[in-house]
């Protein structure tokens, strides 16, 4: 295949991003997400709100990982956030299927994007630690915007979401102690998180 | 309201895009992508694709101006390509819809968001040209990844597409190039689009 035979090959194969459903309420309450709306959602939210970062961000970067932090999900399906034995082999599911989706790209394209998830996953650059502060708040703010429905059906406890995000203020301590205080604790007041 | 609080504001505003629908068809033919999709797919594609921009483009710039691209759809709603009679008052549904949506941020990024929308809109620069090569090629690879199904039941001609694509050549002459026998005259052998 050609060059760019190669590269509209990976483009058509990500459309499947667009069927991968999420736990979290779109703000109607309609239905779900998936993980390209997702993907859509933190990329804008990352180009507004990048003024938050703990440290100085490559904005495009950020924006291109967070639009692709998802893609091993075609092959390994979403991992709710609670649930921990899905978490066990979590890992290996996802590298296995970067290894097939990345591979689709031309060399130097693919070996750049799974650099740049890679970097995503380690979570050490100032890059992927805003990423992750993206990727754990948005869900937070339209389980808020849904009255804490996600959250409820799920029966989720407050020390899961408290472990779960013990590391988001590592990108931002502005925007965790905002989705903290305005889309989290109102909802173990109101009993959508059960307190403990 | 605070700097943080109008910027969530929008940021929960736009999640109605995800409700928006648009004519294409997602490449598994299931169902048809909505406007926040196509702006993720696009933003993906922007990244990928740049290499084969006529002129050099800013990237981040691009990426940003085809992720809100559509912003203005969730009060002016879809107009499809082929519908005359929706496109006579189309630029005054949007211009009004982007004086609310856009208001929405805090002042600084309003005027820099809305400009960068005018942009696109313009068409002048390099950026936005290419952005509208992006929104152009990205409907006909689905259509062709679904065996021209939209065009099919849109009894969609040639001709049309030809106007309509009269300028996606402006923004890469390699990409359009591609579109057209890749993804456009393919169809048009198989009879799914009208030949004239």
């Amino acid at each position: 295949m050609s060059r760019i035979e190669q590269q509209f090959d990976f483009i058509r194969e990500i459309d499947k991003e667009k069927l991968i459903e999420r736990q979290t309420y779109i703000s109607s309450g309609e239905r779900k997400e998936n993980d390209s709306e997702h993907a859509w959602h933190l990329a804008m939210m990352t180009i507004l709100l990048s003024e938050y970062s703990n440290e100085q961000i490559d904005v495009l970067r950020t924006v291109t990982m967070v639009l692709l932090h998802d893609i091993v999900e075609i092959d390994a399906g979403d991992t709710y956030a609670y649930d921990d034995t899905a978490a066990l082999d979590k890992r290996e599911r996802e590298q296995t299927a970067a290894d097939r989706i990345f591979a689709l790209l031309p060399d130097d394209q693919a070996v750049k994007l799974r650099g740049i998830w890679e970097e995503y996953e380690a979570r050490e650059t100032p890059e992927a630690k805003f990423a992750h502060t993206m990727d754990n708040i948005q869900p937070a703010m339209l389980n808020d915007a849904t009255d804490g429905r996600a959250w409820e059906e799920h029966g989720v406890h407050l020390h899961q979401i408290m472990k779960r995000n013990e590391r988001t203020g590592e990108g931002s301590h502005v925007l965790w102690d905002y989705a903290l205080n305005n889309f989290i604790l109102p909802n173990v007041k109101k009993g959508k998180i059960i307190d403990d």
